[in-house]
């Protein structure tokens, strides 16, 4: 693509967002309104009692570091206990390894700004995560679906966004050998690593190709969102000036939610607390899948191997924007599969967040979705 | 300066940065090491039980919003607070001009982003804040000091870091002009504009030119640091475009601070803590003002009018990381003056913080970086 024609490009899909930010933001403030947009965890799994205690503690400590500047790397004993959950998934990962920052998004930011100084083009599934999309857009990279063009790939091969699918053996061994062979870089978001409904989580990329690898995690998805901690485990020769990035862009994550957390971890069995939030999310899903299957037998979708959402594909071509305009009406909101589109044109395609529906509303949801749609081919 | 010449400076101040990290780190890691460095707010000061308060009443919320994704502009309480603290002070303020950032570094960061997509040259102070520098360098800004020159200015009307002064009348008079008339932005750093030691503070560039002016403030001087929480006020056609940047780079501000914070102001004297605030401050300025003319006479400084800090001219040549060296083996620390000077060379000079070093300490601290001096002038 053109630079103008990429320019034009963004601002399209920068234009699109807004008109739906709108529309979510107007749905958001009415009660009746049953919600699988927003990839939001449910706050019925966030540990308040366990963060209460947490703060009380931090608060309390002499020199209150909770509340005082912190190292721009972040938390000692919270780097620690990241880079032991990484060594248990097979990663040669120390303390000094973790660069703590403000939610996954940032650790994307630096990543993307550390690989493409020179090359700007990016390989990408052909859905992905709407926030990278955006992020890549602004920066002006150029995006393809292959990853043997390209100076960097984001990916997210254990459990991805939208699809809530693990990555392939064999797409896997590919990536790894771009990596290894021809210098291709790999931007590692495993955001929903801890949501994986069977087993556990796979070995992460970081693992095989640590030389290569800018490995993403948070704690949005396995805690709560609004502690905004994430992390980045970038290549070791860009530790250096992936802190210098993080430094100047906001100097530190925020030392209260770190000291919180790290409070947390030291008297908290996580893994208990994963393990149920699992169960909650794997049962909504099943719900949805069943209701969909019900409901709108003729459109398709992977069933999620975890995370937060299924991704629908109705089959037929159509305005996504338009279709939540008309499900707005029938008092349902869902993720527009536009936002999460690396390329224009293709079916009308949904994104359905089942991760923080009442169970009890899920039927209901979909059933409304399925009369919009009718409704919609009727006219 | 050619480009080449620039990457050559922003290396050597990136490495001297490095080393005086390291050295900071060390001192930092003895607890008999008397600190004027880094600009740290007294723990004490830190409202902990408020904040605890506040934290219970966020926490207990139905839906518990504290916890949760929020909006990428920030939390409306919040904004609106700020939004009526900058009215009083004569600017045009409504709640949607208020966004919240990670930081004020993270509103420098948005609003480099935003002026210099075209010309790269900016004006600072020969002296200025140094997570400003650092950034403005590593993206490759050419500095100037002649504002007439540039597309923007980064300053500190209301007490600049690190001499602690405010602005001329004169000085602000030609930034104004020059923002009516050429299209000069401001970045306009009101960081420090809440620990005035005499009055109130002035009114902001943004009253005089609210078309030009990127207003920037935070909680860390004024409440504590490691909520990291910040604002930028965009000139308003810069909105939709502030918001998208802020998006990208990290979704939110974290929303736990946010809450917390909302519910503090909902209940809380903040005046009246400032004002505490302000006298403890002033008290150790003026401590260190005093031990400074006993011990080092022939050293020159300034006043503070209030911040922080202190900026002290040796009115010698010579190395100030050397000089850092010598002092933390007396047992002392200071930030290098090179740290926030715009060239290189010029005389050694010191920036000496007393807001978080115990009132006692500080004659014997100026006492103690007094022999290293002689003990220097000496060899």
């Amino acid at each position: 693509m053109m630079s103008t024609e990429r320019a034009i490009a963004a601002a399209s899909a920068s234009n699109r967002l807004s008109k739906v930010d709108r529309m979510q933001r107007a749905a958001a403030a009415r009660r009746s309104v049953l919600s699988f947009a927003g990839g939001l965890p449910d706050p019925r799994v966030f540990p308040r009692a366990g963060l209460t205690r947490a703060f009380l503690n931090a608060i309390a400590q002499s020199g209150c570091a909770a509340l005082q500047y912190g190292w721009p790397e972040g938390q000692p004993e919270l780097r620690e206990f990241i880079a032991g959950r990484l060594r248990a998934r097979g990663c040669h990962v120390g303390v000094d390894d973790v660069l703590i920052t403000s939610g996954a998004q940032q650790a994307i930011a630096i990543a993307e700004q550390l690989i493409f100084r020179r090359s700007k083009i990016i390989a990408l599934d052909p859905e992905t995560y709407s926030g990278a999309l955006e992020l890549f857009r602004a920066r002006g990279l150029t995006l393809t679906f292959d990853a043997a063009a390209a100076a960097g790939a984001y990916v997210m091969p254990q459990l991805d966004n939208p699809h809530g699918q693990i990555m392939t053996e064999s797409a896997r061994g590919r990536l790894v050998e771009l990596a290894r062979r021809s210098k291709l870089m790999l931007i590692e978001d495993d955001a929903y690593a801890d949501i994986v409904f069977r087993g556990e989580p796979t070995r992460p990329l970081l693992s095989e190709a640590p030389d290569a690898t800018f490995h993403i995690g948070t704690f949005s998805k396995s805690l709560c969102p609004g502690l905004r901690v994430g992390w980045l485990v970038p290549p070791r020769r860009y530790r250096t000036s992936a802190l210098e990035v993080k430094r100047e862009s906001d100097l530190q994550a925020n030392s209260l939610a770190q000291s919180i957390l790290a409070d947390l971890f030291s008297a908290d069995d996580f893994d208990a607390r994963i393990a149920r939030s699992r169960k909650l999310y794997q049962r909504r899903a099943e719900r949805l899948v069943n209701a969909l299957r019900r409901y709108l037998p003729e459109w398709t979708f992977e069933e999620p191997q975890g995370g937060f959402s299924v991704w629908v594909d109705s089959g037929e071509p159509g305005d996504d924007v338009a279709f939540l305009q008309r499900t707005l009406s029938a008092g349902v909101t869902f993720d527009p599969g536009s936002l999460f589109r690396v390329s224009t044109g293709g079916t009308l395609s949904l994104r359905l967040s089942y991760s923080c529906i009442a169970e009890t509303s899920i039927e209901e949801g979909v059933e409304r979705i399925a009369r919009a749609w009718k409704a919609r081919a009727g006219t």
